[in-house]
């Protein structure tokens, strides 16, 4: 039987090695990005180099398959910016997330993944979902993505497999999964091609790529090189 | 304490039923609608003025609120023009389910609520899913809106209840409801003001409400509303 897998791929290094994984493990990958009016749309346009250049890499099981963009319009945004009433100020500023915040956003990207799937015929739905590094955001906890799949399974009349290869793991390991699954030539293909910054900085150039050093997105890289550096 | 409570609400029979319901039991309700270039845009065009017949009737429990237009762009569309494989041709046929189907719509819908109901402090969620009527949508299943209860609550660290008035009575007996809820202004308000039609009709005057008539969505209307009258 063929195994078929739907990577949800925002073309930065997470997303990346997860796409790399799943043309390790099955026969036919294809991958799901979503425009929403992103202040890092710079992470959009990197998607096709990325893609391109893990093709590239070969001697995978898979096949690279279809690119979907599923295009949210305005639907995140205005969700951000609705008007917040007072219980939930409280209840937001206790949790440190930042105003515009959109709860649940991974429930979405999870449901129109599922959605693509189901119309392609894919069993796997496959994300860079993880608690060790982004413990504050509860729609990348495993509980949630377990009660996702039974919800999307019942909804959908479906047995989707959602699959989180990242959620235990922290940023040097995820380097560490990618050498194991691509050598050297992913390692390069993460710096040269993947995104992190939330500036949207791609003139900077790192030893773990290109960014600002100093956002958090590429704190958490840079760290996470660093860490990985020290145990080689 | 405040009951708060948002209302799935599209306009047409049964959610504006719904929201007659949320209005009876809670104190304060808000209402969201989806506008996802459907064919029957119509009905997102009734809206406004249901809700405003239904504000009219007074003596509920509940001050109608907020309207929430979340605009889903192209993303429902794409995902129904998405090209089916061949493994899932045979899956949809045997579910007798149209070709541009959007499966786990209604998992969509809640999750959006969701979100918005985050952001407004809004505890209960409600909607007009339905096993009577339509058993061949899973996403309506009793079963899939207590998975979703769960992944939300989970996925945004919340204590949602999700609501489903409607979830175990037929159409007949939906109009029971909102005769016991509002009275005849009610019964009234849903014949003049609702929509239902798949294709739009808005000329064509029966006893219970406008419409072709034979459309599936006309049908089920029609049928509901006269066993309806003949228990009474």
């Amino acid at each position: 039987m063929t195994e078929t897998a739907l990577v949800l791929f925002s073309g930065g290094q997470d997303s990346a090695t997860c796409l790399a994984w799943a043309l390790h493990h099955y026969d036919h990958v294809e991958t799901i990005g979503f425009a929403y009016r992103q202040r890092h749309a710079i992470e959009l346009e990197c998607r096709i180099p990325v893609r391109d250049a893990l093709a590239r890499i070969g001697g995978w099981r898979g096949t690279l398959g279809a690119d979907h963009i599923v295009d949210l319009g305005s639907s995140l945004s205005a969700i951000g910016q609705t008007a917040l009433t007072e219980d939930v100020l409280i209840a937001m500023n206790g949790d440190d997330l930042p105003n515009t915040f959109v709860p649940g956003r991974n429930l979405l990207f999870l449901t129109y993944a599922a959605a693509v799937a189901y119309r392609r015929g894919l069993k796997r739905i496959i994300g860079g979902m993880c608690e060790t590094d982004f413990s504050g955001y509860p729609d990348c906890r495993d509980d949630t993505i377990k009660a996702m799949q039974l919800a999307l399974n019942l909804g959908m009349n479906q047995r989707f497999v959602l699959e989180t290869p990242l959620m235990w793991i922290d940023k040097a390991q995820t380097w560490a999964m990618a050498l194991g699954l691509g050598g050297q030539p992913l390692i390069d293909a993460i710096i040269e091609e993947t995104h992190t910054c939330y500036l949207g900085d791609r003139t900077t150039r790192h030893a773990w790529g290109y960014g600002c050093s100093t956002c958090p997105a590429c704190e958490l890289r840079a760290n996470g090189w660093r860490k990985w550096q020290s145990t080689l």
